[in-house]
């Protein structure tokens, strides 16, 4: 089965939405084996809608809206497919009824054209819509399946995940499987890890190898199609552990993970509590940390020690150390995260301080950055970097880089 | 001129990424008055690229490519797009020369592949790429305008604003200025917002106003045409003035602006220096606020007490305190604040308490929050939220929240 996702809307190309449904049902297609080669964006024009329409049946048998279902004069996806399919448009008892309940819910008077939003193409199987009003539909016609859903992603998505992947699946005739494993990997660069496995890369075709470089990391999406999902998976790991023979010390984890996510697991199953000192990071790494629900068991807190003389008043930073070395130096890294994690009776402290720029510091140049690590037995390591992005960009490594090198760390352990 | 926005890769395709560079480029085309009709993702393919080209060309007379100018196999853009239009890619001399320092700085070695990037369409206007390796073209030949910019949103948003942006008002003919001004609120929801102003919103022509709603934000984008720039400002300038007389007491910025932006140049303005408790928020505060460059100035430093533990040890707020009401109070707030700022020895202190979620705590349901601000002559108060969203946005509106009011705060004083 090969989709287009046809996304209709001029708020899209007037730029002030971006088109995370386009993502969302993509992700959802790749993990089904159904075939995505083209999104298009329209915008909420009667003409323009009928060509696009007219140009994905030509190289489509699935074809995907979303938006265009609402109340207003600007919402036509429907009158216009109908049109164009030589349907008429019905009244959906069902959703009826419940675009009356919602407003009586409210207390609030329903407008005539909020009618509209009950009417379906005649044939179409409905979908549900358990978080508004416009219901959603399918309808195949000359073997090509059209699906229309609603625009907001809080009605889409969870119409699609409770009923309109089902009627998909109900559509597919295929007997292949499709599965992919998405391999993660730090501190390595895209190109060098493509050298690394350049082989493979050429002679790739089932499974095959994906690269993906984003935010300094490199991401491989090994995909494998074949009869079962067992089949599909012994495809993979045969691939994948070739992989990691290579490359396997730049690696972290493997599908929907992050850095943060790896050292906060491993930090719990060694139940090892956590103590933070930062500087240019200026708060960033902790607030990661605290994205994750349940932390709280091993990230005690920490201190953002942004001015010099926070560094000595809160972290103890020796006024000798400052003095000889500066604030932008491995010993004063060391000290931060030694004096933390004593402080507040951790097992281990990490630091971070350096230049984030634009402007250099102690003669320093921007992208200077010192990383310090330090445990409770008393061993401790400094990592330097030297970055060359913008201010944001060093801050974001930064942090990336503390996890990557704790996490390894920690993992030798 | 009308513009279609192609972007180029697989991983859009597969759901990895999100395409806002569409997002980005449409907004930057809507305020340089250039219509957008189309967006088309396309994968890196070389026979439906070529068809996706061969369609926009047939319905626009700009069309922006992003995406596929990266060192590797995938990357196609260029050469498929030279082929199309009978063109030699030839060596960019200047690009090869900064792809050859980025490695030597680096201390890294570069790799053949990586030189392919410095490869340009011949006869092309190059664009400069400074936050990365691959240059961006720009070339107009029978009365079509291509422009190709690279994928990663970091590149290609500078290069365009920097470079790219400029070569296409010097290609564009139009007499008629578009100037747009985009008013930021906070503190008022979306539907509130316009039924204050639903008279203005009914009866506009020129200027148009346009509302947007998002992570808690409204904005309303102001946008006149007129012969001249002065008289696009005076035709803005009167709705701005009727909308401010409004709802003027929620409004903080205008354009590119943030609420932490607009407080560090409130404190800056004052010299008034902060220290900041974080407890729920992790340090995202703190992070916000040393993404600006010259922060050093009034931002001093700050604890996440993330542990009960680290509020008593480093903020000293009392064991009473603690017992009696618990560390999600209004009281605990009151000596956080009040504690970090003397402790740093700052003009005015904030802290954030309160439950992220998922999970309630102490007995109150998540979204319970605290935050409170505390001046060097002895004033303070607390604000209380009762908040509904994911642990995520509870989060990030307790962080705007304490802007908001800090923000107005100082600026009445």
């Amino acid at each position: 089965m090969d989709a287009e996702i046809i996304a209709v809307g001029s708020e899209l190309l007037l730029g002030q939405i971006v088109n995370t449904n386009g993502r969302f049902l993509s992700q959802q297609f790749a993990e089904m084996g159904i075939n995505v080669f083209y999104h298009t964006v329209v915008g909420d024009n009667d003409r323009r809608l009928q060509q696009a329409i007219e140009l994905a049946e030509s190289r489509a048998d699935l074809i995907v809206f979303t938006g265009g279902l609402g109340p207003t004069k600007d919402d036509l996806t429907k009158e216009t497919i109908a049109r164009h399919l030589g349907k008429q448009l019905v009244f959906d008892e069902e959703a009826l009824r419940s675009i009356e309940d919602y407003f009586s819910k409210k207390g609030r008077i329903m407008t005539e054209n909020n009618k509209k939003q009950a009417l379906v193409l005649e044939g179409c199987h409905v979908l549900r819509n358990d978080h508004g009003m416009a219901p959603g539909m399918v309808l195949t016609q000359a073997g090509i399946t059209y699906m229309l859903l609603p625009g907001p992603p809080k009605e889409m998505e969870p119409m699609f995940l409770s009923y309109g992947s089902q009627q998909l699946q109900n559509r597919l005739q295929s007997k292949e499987r499709i599965e992919s494993k998405v391999l993660r990997f730090y501190g390595i660069g895209e190109a060098l890890l493509e050298t690394e496995i350049e082989d493979l890369l050429e002679n790739q075709t089932n499974p095959t190898i994906a690269p993906l470089a984003a935010d300094g990391e490199v991401t491989l999406r090994i995909t494998a199609k074949d009869e079962s999902k067992e089949k599909c998976e012994a495809l993979i790991s045969q691939v994948e552990a070739e992989i990691l023979r290579r490359v396997g010390q730049f690696y972290y984890g493997s599908n929907q993970t992050s850095l943060i996510q790896e050292l906060v697991k491993e930090l719990t199953k060694r139940d090892m509590t956590i103590a933070v000192a930062e500087s240019l990071t200026g708060g960033m790494f902790q607030e990661q940390l605290t994205t994750i629900p349940g932390v709280s068991a091993i990230f005690k807190g920490g201190v953002v020690s942004y001015a010099t003389a926070v560094k000595a008043k809160m972290l103890h930073v020796s006024e000798e150390t400052i003095a000889t070395y500066g604030v932008v130096s491995e010993q004063c890294a060391l000290e931060m995260a030694a004096n933390i994690r004593t402080e507040l009776e951790s097992d281990v402290g990490i630091s971070f301080t350096g230049v984030a720029g634009p402007e250099e510091q102690e003669g320093k140049p921007a992208g200077t950055v010192f990383i310090g690590i330090s445990y409770r037995d008393g061993r401790s390591h400094v990592q330097s970097l030297n970055l060359s992005g913008s201010r944001a960009q060093n801050r974001i490594r930064t942090v990336k880089y503390g996890c990557h090198y704790l996490l390894r760390d920690i993992q030798q352990m």
